[in-house]
């Protein structure tokens, strides 16, 4: 209809959002509309804000609005440590842990050969060059514990090797607080090997 | 962190969205800014955009951008004929069926007292005011087949009724293509009271 063509577009750039199809969108599209066109505006803005202003730190490659973020400024953490993550969401689980005050590299993805994303788009150089200052001593591979992350962290772990760097990998094991009769085989065979 | 300031702005921004949580909104955030900035700046535009020039027809109260919605304008509907419908994409999904030709009410919502919804904020009188417009002979009443659908439907029959109005209600019974015995019992219950 011509006299909603607004709407349609609305509805269309709501599905550009990961995880939103047809419908999702539409009940958005109607929600914000009737109920919180205040929180639309926001939305608006905060899109608009967020597409000037946030870039990458030129060196972790995180999310940040300055040259370089303010973790990788920060003089109390030992520069020794070179912590590799996926995602800024991985990179912030580890700093509620407060078990980590070394650097982080942000990857902003994982090596997926069939989505076309290989070391180029992970920026392997990038980690490269920063892992290569000659303070680093230690790179701890932290990518997800799937099939992609594995695969990644082994990639990264061939390269940073034959440069002479340490490199080690978050352990594996049985999650705290958890039943051994209630975790998976897996868990419990990496477990076994990895007692100490 | 006050360098990623536009970042969480962004991230509870989207949480306005209905169905968004913490964690969807941070992957959203993500994703718009790393690969897809194009996007969210098309999302920010057209939300921008929708919230100027979206408003609702003076005549059904659906999303339109004129002051009446090309639906009540179109001259070969047969204004006897009134459906009231809970949302827009209700009326959508009546409007693909191609067999109805009357025009609609939109109550853009439905009676839910515990959210606070009363008749007042689905428009009641709105509704009241356009059924009685002299034209109007049947009100068609195709709320959801839920509980507070249900209810809406009973509280405007009560009302419409009351001004000497004819009101139906849309058939319960057993959806097309489906077999019996998978169908549930209530659904079976009503397609044989109403059996004809």
């Amino acid at each position: 209809m011509s006299d909603t063509h607004n709407l349609s577009t609305l509805i269309d750039a709501l599905r550009r959002l990961p995880g939103v199809g047809a419908k999702s969108a539409a009940r958005m599209a109607f929600h914000m509309l009737q109920h919180d066109r205040e929180g639309a505006q926001l939305l608006s803005r905060a899109l608009s804000e967020a597409v000037q202003k946030v870039r990458h730190c030129s060196r972790c490659y995180t999310f940040t609005e300055a040259e370089v973020c303010s973790t990788c400024l920060d003089a109390e953490r030992d520069a020794t440590k070179l912590c590799v993550v996926e995602t800024p969401a991985d990179q912030s689980a580890l700093e509620r842990t407060s078990a980590y005050r070394g650097l982080y590299f942000v990857l902003m993805g994982k090596l997926s050969p069939l989505d076309g994303i290989g070391p180029k788009e992970i920026g392997l150089h990038r980690l490269l060059e920063r892992a290569c200052d000659g303070v680093v001593t230690e790179v701890i591979l932290a990518t997800n514990f799937t099939a992609e992350g594995e695969t990644t962290a082994h990639v990264i772990a061939q390269t940073l090797k034959a440069r002479g760097l340490q490199v080690t990998r978050l352990a594996r094991g049985v999650p705290a607080g958890s039943e051994l009769e209630y975790v998976d085989l897996g868990t419990i065979a990496h477990a076994l090997v990895d007692r100490r």
